[in-house]
């Protein structure tokens, strides 16, 4: 099966970075295609940002779907996950989702741990869009900034393990879900720090993509994720215009 | 004072039905700037169209905002709000929010009537963003389709105060918000069929906004709506990356 | 038009207060009409306080309505408030309700500071009442008393800024209510000292019943607050005898 | 032990149906103390009629305490419950109160069946308060009004066992709860009517209050009821501004 | 009446202590007759432990249960107790659920104050099965271990008091739960330790079980704990057998 | 890998339809290793028959566990998940866990649709133990007895597509999951006659229990499924007794 994964960051070594630790993850017969936003922000940390890059991916999406089977919208805050469900044939799952979802057959409670304040308002706003509050321990984050979004994982190694382990002692947390497309392939790194399980959202985004696209859903053509209506519209890319028109199929 | 109303449909009709409803409500020393999106579809209806207004609200806040003293998101939904707080250092209010907390001073629950059944999911995802759900009495649209969103007010009429009857009969709603941009100024045409209160959202937008304004509130510089700080960006209209790169003021 | 500003404490330099923050929120068209309650404590603090007031505000509503377009209950605990509504045929809010639902407008949290421990169980089930418990981050009260009712914001002005303070680092607060009529008009006073934006209820108050006489909205004659039937009664003031006796109109 | 039970309507004849309903359930050492209300409505019914009881309650258990181990409040919506909580050093129950703690040990969920449509939202509030939302199956009411409240049982019963068969078969209600003074004593009439278990309010009230009052409780010197400080007051019956002046001990 | 009183541990010095405090609370006609498990662990304090203890409870009741009126399941976190009101024909009521309804009638939250950090998760549950986390303030347990279970009162007291301090102090709780069988009867000791009431399960259990025994409620023939039909087993014991196949009356 | 598939219901032909569904969804590379209950019923569908089954999965996973790298619990309510994941080193998943969170991918909103209506009160508290009420839109369950569990897939087929069509149109269901052992591989007979995706639970658990392994997380020592301490006992079969008292390991 041939997976999108969508940066709506627009780095590219994010890209890389989030494709090293996914790789890992996927069956002997999956490819994975990776695209970069080519409009935004370099890391995405806020609504503003935010609401930039969901209208991206609906252009990515549109753009890049011939011969795929499913996507990933690979930052933690789902961007435009809803609407790529309404605008695309086949199943799009989203970073926050799938690591949130798979932490939650691992223990009662989870804490998201990530690297810069500015993301808390955001990452809480898609716990509750997601409804997963009542699993929710705790959002920690460092109160120091990082200096570059590249080597956060190295600089904020010790930071980010110690918000774990008081995410676990403090806020009843029984598995932690690493956030941030930047902190993609951490976990391994840190695993005997942490005194319960750790989820790396990009892996966990390629096995629940799979197993979705293995049970062969139908399309839905009721309930909040069906088709809209075929509409007008004006000054959109033109495959996205066509695919929102009902003109590409 | 000078307020914003920001139309993120790309109809001009709407626009104007908008600003007839809003004209009635503003005080005397208010002026009415309205602005029509430039990108997107005539009348916003799932998410992913909200996904590309969220973006284009965005861009035409950055553009606009000169001698500008608050602004009203003018979808029922209001696309892109949490994203613009964070944006802009005046008051900007949404549609949806609006009616929402000024029925909350006229009962106990509300419901929403609307013209459009593809409009519930997006619309129920919005009373939740605001945590509103133990007010909402319930969503009640029709199962027919409108035929042209220019005459949906008439066309619509008798359906609608079906469903408004419905909604207090049967959902225990103990007030009315009409949702939609297209559906300003009806509330006056259907006042006594209705047995309780009925909410026009563009005229609530307007005396709320007033209200913040004039209550000269700060700046915040915590919290969930404080500025995000400066980010380098690529590919945006200037306006708005001046905006985020804070090089405006 | 007229506004009854009701002081359901026995204290006329509360009501003083009231009137000085309230009038400078008023509109040019607007009279406020002051009315003191003449059975209770000075300053309402506890359940059994409210109890009284309850029933009190009930007596000054069918007292002193005469041209009047629209109340206000002016004490934060909102003594009597759904009665109200039921009992008269124009608008009624209450102070604790417009400080909140302003707050919604600014923060997706907010928190209530005020004077007195003693309040705390009271307003925490004001918040339950008006449902919005989802959007409280907390209440904050200071442990020591007050020696005067009448100079609690100068004697208290460190302490409550330096709970707003905590409420804002330690909560997560994005808005600060300002808890009780004695605290009318200190906002003013603290702005610089907040790092977000603080309501007074007093002037929330006074334009969110403006909002809603504007509005022109139907007396309900379904739901919640609709009119209960006539009734009989015994031992109560006449004017409220005749009111619930439908012997007024 | 001696037990006050306060009837807050005015009407004799209901005290005398909750007294035979109650007698029924003392434990042979307990005399039951009845009291009926001197000022409001011959039947509670509204929030206004609620407002006014509430202060009611407090003149009467300042002015009848004397000699009393605890004290009903016997009327469904429990008004002042948390404020006599507050003003008395024995225990206070309500009807609705331990009616519907009763019912949690017998069912998931229950359904309040009752006589009168305008009960219904203050009854939901009463739930609300106690914060049972989630162990309540519906609140059931006949869209008829009764003719005589002295009657109603009679007149009614066909009705409120139509509306209990409802709630099982259409609400999943495990356990119903009969709302309302004038119903106490129904239940025997109807017991094999109802596919399953029936409170009866009354005898509920008697026995919790007697547990209570066994368990030999002290009275809190802190949290929520612990006993608010002593305040002067203006125009209160003797004995209740004694009570607040704590003169009384 | 005749209670079964089940100590689903198979500790007899517990079942002692059992007796000892619910004796103080049976009304002169009761007889409680005492079983303890014959299969399990000395002390459940795991989910692994009570869900062994959910089946031997079966068993224990439907061996025991001639002559019965009703049964006390006396371990803290009610294992099998929505299973044994489908199995019985009588009122089964929980340690903890008695003593949590009755804490309700105390204050508006309460805490659960209990010595072994192990058994936070499954009280929690239990906490969670009865819906009323709502009114839960926190559950207070020890960070050390204690060293004999029959002794656990004793060594622990000066512990458990100062957890039950800080639950008021910290979690604002008004009335605290001794969890757990191996704290029957402590309460007296520490009475005036504590600043607000303290309840004693197994003192609570036993009069609330003979409420419901006195109510004369029926056995429900629809709802959630209606007898399910019969079943054929494999390898139960026979008393058991026969009760889930019908075949014992 | 090597995975155990659970049935506690005494039924082989269950087992059976189980693995027939649950061999489609293995990787090349997995061996799964059925075993049934040798105590209770053919088929659990009460919280009596559950509580046995949970005592029964204990036993089965401290007998089985050689060699095993993950187990699945496959009953819909989940019988012993918690205890199983305190008793295990490996990760464990249960039928209707693994349903609903594939489900949450799939819509906002899932229905359970099962076969027996005596399953619904046991299906909803596992839906309130996985805290996923929120996402749930219904449980629906047929009014009418099957005859024979082995064919209670070709005798249902009609009234389960109908019911499904129910959760759909009337409940506003994005997504169905099929509920309970017995229907294990209906979805493919009935994809083309419901409008939205439907999840089979087996294939789902097994992909599911599948990503959990490959991530290769850690046994928590910490938070709620840490192994509780070592325990004597009394007698349980020696393996569980070895299991719980740490003598295995």
């Amino acid at each position: 099966m041939r997976i999108l994964l969508i940066n709506p960051n627009t780095s590219v070594s994010i890209t890389d970075r989030l494709m090293a630790s996914a790789s890992t993850a996927t069956s002997a017969d999956t490819e994975l295609v990776p695209v970069t936003a080519h409009r935004g922000v370099p890391y995405i940390a806020s609504r503003i940002e935010a609401a930039i890059a969901s209208n991206v991916v609906m252009e990515l999406l549109a753009e890049h779907s011939t011969g795929i089977d499913g996507a990933i919208i690979a930052a933690f805050g789902d961007p435009g996950l809803g609407a790529a469900r309404e605008l695309m044939d086949y199943p799009v799952v989203g970073l926050a989702e799938t690591g949130m979802l798979t932490a939650c057959m691992v223990g009662k409670r989870f804490s998201i741990v990530s690297f810069a304040r500015a993301l808390a308002p955001w990452y809480r706003e898609t716990v509750e869009w997601h409804q997963l509050v009542d699993r929710l321990a705790s959002i920690r984050m460092p109160d120091t900034d990082f200096s570059n979004i590249n080597d956060v994982q190295t600089e904020m190694q010790t930071t980010l393990v110690a918000l774990a382990q008081s995410a676990v002692t403090e806020d009843q947390a029984d598995v932690i879900v690493f956030g941030g497309a930047p902190l993609s392939g951490l976990v391994k790194e840190v695993l005997n720090d942490i005194p319960v399980p750790v989820i790396d959202c990009a892996a966990a985004a390629v096995m629940q993509l799979e197993t979705l696209i293995r049970l062969k859903l139908r399309r839905p053509i009721a309930g909040t994720f069906r088709r809209p209506p075929a509409k007008p519209s004006t000054g959109l890319p033109p495959e996205l215009a066509r695919r929102i028109g009902h003109q590409d199929n």
